[in-house]
């Protein structure tokens, strides 16, 4: 088996935020690897990634880091394959790890989900990866389907709450 | 009793903060009815709700959501009913849901209240349904006297904090 | 013919940007007033507005003013009527003017439109007294619709434009 | 005894913020009143109050208030009295109450402090108030070097820290 | 010819921006579409779209909005092709567009790109589609060598500049 | 005729802002007197002026810088008269300059007016130095109803202007 | 021994942020010393201190302050030693430090650091005096390869996450 | 002659902003060079540069750039040479690109100037490498005293200013 999905997050505290994206592809049978690399530590080791990926068979790769968040656009700089980054909130709300991963400069593109928005992350993986396989295809319709129920049925909650003048 | 006010939000864990628009109609007699509705997740219900809401009575429609906020807009544009949007706090202290509620286009606007303000999302509902209602129009007249009131009790409290240099 | 609607500006340098409500009420057949009022230099002309605007026949205030913008507040605070706020771009882009505006305490709500969105105030301000007038509630249907061909010419348009690799 | 500074905040809840002015003011001995009035809530209130501000020996207004903060500034338009306004953090860091009381526009100056910064709200009172008072100037004068003395003091602390390679 | 990638734009006014993606489609020789609608205005039409995107044949959306910018995030509401979303630079320098773009709530994943980046948009479709097409993966590999040389290019211009103790 | 009031500025290219505070203290009749000083170009000048400021008889100190504005700070912590900081708008808007005086810590407090707010910071300087000068109150009282006077004539301007559905 | 490095922190308050550095600086055997020392609240000092600096064989000064935070540039005025700010997170999320710190007028650089990143100003301070001691550079590479080694020994715990279709 | 300082810019556009710092350098007869190179677009080149800095004898690294700015901290990953960061303004009033390059995580410092502060970050860099050389040190000196006399010089211009208040 060998992984289509890459996770790449800047330290392993950033693990926690990101467990929903490797759960998410783990549900939906994508083969996946998860790895911390940093940008500014490691900028070796995420050369040789990013250069590699390709070749490698991997088709999509999540970029997690936060402050001045530079892991996605670094490993995007390296490689043509689609760079997906989440932008972790250690400080500022957030907003520095969000400007430093979406305002790339032109030529090189990251794919950026919001801050901490790990499990949009692995959905959109899965979307690019669905555009070959129909399967998988056919699960993110489901899966579609599965957060509209999840709405529905908050919905009959809500009308269990009594007031007045309440309708309905 | 048909609702002549609508309450509707992104998720039900925005109840705790939208409680208190709906306490406020309760008091004030005026029928509401409240539902979950996702701008992203069903849109098709919204759309259902949004076009169906002037035949079925509603003069208002209360519509609250947090981060990337398009359930208020989205609603404005498919119905003429005047629309109050509140932005729920869950990410960036609200700006992101303040941001993209409030900067509506130009043909489409939201009738936009503070970050969190469910409360004064009802009294501005209210105040609309009053134009046509001169008891509520009444009754909202002592709720602003009642403020006042309020403002001047909390004062006797300040009255009796002791200082040597206070005086009164 | 009384006005229904009153149009108050901070300052008569704003009227460039309100302009576009003034001009929607007049094609909607909205009777309405202009006047300048400033919440710091007119307390008392203010006052003397919001406390008699009900009597005097008036639904809906659109109030619009720029930087520290006191004005909708103020006079939100001394009528029932439905107050809508437009906050006008004189520094920091809009956004001090922004939320002074709408970030009102619970109580007293400000109906708060986009940046010098005057047009959309002269919509809401329209919606609102659309719910008594269905003659006006036919027109604004008929507006939306006009909104609608606006984009498919739009497309038209973009239609003609030549690429090798444009299809449609 | 008549109050020279009269303290104004828009709501009891920003008292354990305010104390500090107040106990400066007493510490110093400037008499001084506390009262809570809300620009929104109790307009006439803060009329009656800023209009005869004056005329009652009153030297200096401190107004706190917090998210669209107006108190100060609808104060400040009422009278010719110097108006010190308090930013209450109650949202967005206390940022959109910064921006409400400190961009006012021309002509309605307020002597804006920062954010939750009622020390310097009393210190800034009582160096106006010192300005016809000399035994106050040489009071303050003293502050500043107890301030001084306590930065002197905290030295001493470090000095007690131990590292293998600190000096001194 | 059947479009692989879609781009729409909330106005046609935006035109000017999108263009760099829809050249860049074109120099790579990838069939596209050019679209005007808008998510608040022919909502209708938006709908109609996205749910037909797939079965079209379409790979890839390209979705840009200015301001409160619903557009890419009502369009990914409804498919499950990858969508790209575009902030376009209206109003507060493009922040709010930015944000009303990329903080999709969980479930519906945005791919967005930097503040008027619409080449980057294009390359980032161009990488998508690579994935399926060996040709355009080698044309994105000349593409990045390209960039590379034009900054080597541009270091010949500055080796021409000319300063007393400027070295090489 | 001793100064009462002294402008600094962090640099002469500050003087056309800086120039409606001069402009309105000199109509007042309060002498005064303008210095470009640097808190960091030319520290020991700064110090020697704001030590001597009180002996040489001075009221108020306006001081206004842009940037990283630390000249009003860094004056009012070497004296004990009130320090009036204008923020001067030489880069991101201003907000910079504005949270640079505004911000001070415990003990040390600059009365800080809206971003190039000059003409608010000399009717401030005013308003203290009036507690002392009868009639100086007097002028400024008139002052305050020629700003009222202007406002109704603006209002005069705007009822000339015709529409169909215009009243008044 | 004579110190190389001055850490001044604006208060005693700030030790625990800035105890990395001292704890970097020491581990590297670079003699330093602490102090507490307020732009505004001893100026005086604060002279002193930056005046003598240079002769007392210092060659790199930390200054660490919150809010306003005028340290670091009120000694750079007054010493030609490069001083490294350390914008402490006291308010605003520690924005407004950062900028009353980093846009320093120009004439007058300060070397500013991330909010609260202490042990990045001893890391900086060590590579400026490691330009004149090979042996502290030496030190300086293993630091930065025993960095890499902590994020590879991370992956190792990554490696131990078991996922059914986590591939290594 | 070798230069000891290196100049690195993201893009010739950056060069009329970063002239500053290379005519200080110049004037200041401190060897330097000047290259283009971009983080995203030429890694290898920025690897090759970074890596063999400190052998080719230089002392200090100047990178600018501006959006989502990573030169200086790839930079920094790659040598223990101080790095000097500078902002450029592109987007967002340069507030991304400060972020991205001043929030560096910890391990890694960039020595942050102010937006566009292209002298300043000269001046620091002269600073760093005058730790080693007495005449520099004494020529910054001059420096430091040239700018006081030109604010002198600036306050003879402001006493040529005539108001009839006006003193001095």
């Amino acid at each position: 088996m060998k992984p289509l999905v890459s996770i790449i997050m800047g330290s392993t505290s950033d693990f926690p935020v990101m467990e929903a994206a490797a759960k998410f592809l783990d549900e939906y049978k994508i083969p996946f690897e998860i790895n911390a690399l940093s940008a500014h530590r490691t900028p070796g080791e995420v050369e040789r990634f990013a250069k590699g990926a390709e070749a490698r068979g991997l088709k999509v790769i999540i970029a997690a880091a936060g402050m001045a968040a530079h892991l996605p656009g670094v490993i995007a700089s390296m490689t043509n394959l689609p760079v997906i980054g989440v932008p972790i909130k250690a400080s500022l709300e957030g907003l520095d790890a969000l400007l430093a991963i979406v305002q790339m400069p032109p030529g090189i593109p990251v794919a950026t989900v919001g801050i901490n928005a790990s499990l949009n992350a692995g959905i959109l993986a899965a979307q690019i990866i669905a555009l070959q396989d129909e399967e998988l295809a056919d699960a993110l319709k489901k899966h579609k389907e599965a957060l509209k129920l999840k709405i529905i049925k908050a919905n009959e909650e809500l009308s269990r709450i009594q007031f007045t003048y309440k309708v309905g």
